[in-house]
């Protein structure tokens, strides 16, 4: 049973536990400051396939199966999985996870899917609905370039505050007090909008959602930024990292020590041209389950937040006008 | 506290309750058969916006307002609301509940999305991770149909296996021992591929996917379709139904008496020209909202099986020469 202490902010009170994760990334992620950390590098985009989008959902497919495989489970152990991609329609997730033969709950929470993913999780845990999930998404720079911007061999100028999507995915196994890194609460972000509509500019877009999930947490769980180890978004990004901080500061908030944001993280912009950093479903998801949970595993971090950001718009919606609408969702780790 | 029965099936053990419920169609569907049966019927298709995409994500919004305020509530009562839709990137759903300022947790299961979002809010009420939620998709003739067929200008010829995708928006309030129609139980739907690539014969793919969960549920609580007043599915339409009694049939089940599909009853074939039924997210969620749910509560069913299905295809992956991946989630409705 989980205990609802704020709107959409809860604790869970049956131990989901996260029991296992992988992550599996692209070369030019392999490249980059966390190369090291993830379990695969895939050096070919195709991954094998003849179309990039076959190469993600194969990226979905390999990173749960070795996040099973990791906790010395088959496939049949797992009663739920949650997953989503930015693909439309999101068929990097369906059709990569057709062959396993697992009840599946799609997720459309475009960059914030993992945090989402694990939240639901989560619950349904907790609830004993399931006695064991699995979490997963992925990205790919190919397929969401040539959906949301330009196609590839068209060698569009980025601007400076762009981001470049991680070819990446990763893969959490969630069970009932099995293992030790425990998903100890949440809080279910709401769309925010501050009236942006530049698709360069993503970071600016979803930094004001960061801020109230963090905000309301904090608040909820009457906590300060000096409890966590880290404070950890998805893929704001250079330019979104500053004004979230900002944002919260203005608010009595400073998290500026605790912060983490993983697009940040994941290249180093000199050397990688990668402009503003990472972004996409696989970013927060491969360097969550590469970097941050490795370090709550091995005693580094004990306590963390994650609240991953996403960007609800659409090509689409840009053209007919609208601006950016944006959500963060958050799960708070606890190893004991 | 749920109890999984199970992989994947659960039944529920808090009262998670359906409160309210709201349904609001479009022109066509208005003066099909089930006209009368929903709260509004909106003439302008483009329902006083600029775009097809606006007019969609305002179906959202009305539908989530009306069920609200059908249960005396204020949007501030709705812990978290459960959406999605089938346009790319779910623009239906974030645009249009984007002002309401209640936690959003967006899905992806293209048709049965209305399924998908009833269990999860069953879950989360349930395990009180929440104290009220609302589910809600839209579905909108105008917008699917460019984006997964033709542009409308262009005049396609429709084939005889295809459906009409309706305009239309269905919501409920779900809470827990508020409300007479309870959801006791429910399935999530593994995802299924019998190898159909056919975009216009979405029924036939999407029908082993029912008769996968709805055999699922009922051997998991060792019922028979007797035991119900009505197994309703979504919009597998005329040839998708027969296919799927006929599927269950081979099993040893026979729904032939209780088996009613949205997409069949929706739209007068004959009079309408509409093919083989009505499809899209708010076909099952407008039909169970309009018709299904105000008979459960007028005492007419006791006991209801409702399985949306929905196809997990995109037009770019149907391109790529993949077949169509299908899924259907199921929730039981019980009146005491």
């Amino acid at each position: 049973m989980a205990v609802e202490i704020d709107r959409g902010v809860f604790r869970t009170e049956n131990s989901p536990m996260i029991e296992s994760f992988a992550a599996i990334a692209g070369e030019k992620e392999g490249k980059g400051p966390l190369g090291k950390c993830f379990d695969r590098i895939i050096e070919d985009s195709h991954f094998g396939k003849d179309t990039w989008e076959k190469a993600e959902s194969r990226f979905q497919l390999e990173a749960v199966s070795l996040a099973v495989n990791k906790a010395k489970l088959v496939k049949e152990d797992i009663d739920a999985v949650f997953s989503g991609d930015l693909i439309n329609q999101c068929i990097g997730s369906a059709y990569g996870l057709r062959e396993l033969d697992i009840p599946f709950l799609g997720l459309y929470g475009a960059c914030s899917t993992m945090a989402e993913g694990l939240l639901l999780a989560a619950v349904l845990i907790d609830s004993k609905a399931v006695n064991r999930a699995a979490a997963v998404t992925s990205s790919h720079f190919s397929t969401a370039e040539r959906q949301f911007r330009f196609p590839l061999s068209y060698g569009g100028q980025r601007t400076p505050t762009s981001q470049w999507t991680c070819t990446a995915s990763g893969a959490a196994i969630i069970a009932r007090e099995s293992g030790d890194i425990e998903i100890v609460g949440g809080c279910i972000g709401k769309i925010a909008d501050m009236g942006i509509s530049d698709i360069n500019n993503m970071g600016s877009a979803m930094a004001p959602a960061a801020a109230e999930t963090i905000r309301r947490y904090l608040n909820a769980t009457d906590t300060k930024p000096e409890d966590y180890d880290y404070i950890v978004t998805g893929d704001l990004g250079i330019v979104g990292s500053d004004l979230l901080v900002e944002f919260l500061l203005k608010q009595g908030i400073d998290i500026s020590g605790q912060h983490r944001d993983c697009g940040k993280m994941i290249f180093d912009p000199e050397k990688q041209d990668t402009h503003c950093g990472g972004s996409g479903c696989g970013c927060s998801s491969s360097v969550m389950c590469g970097y941050f949970l490795p370090q709550m595993a091995n005693g580094q971090a004990k306590n963390i937040l994650f609240a991953a950001t996403g960007a609800l718009m659409s090509p689409m919606s840009l053209q007919q006008g609208e601006t950016i609408p944006a959500i963060a969702h958050l799960v708070h780790l606890r190893k004991e």
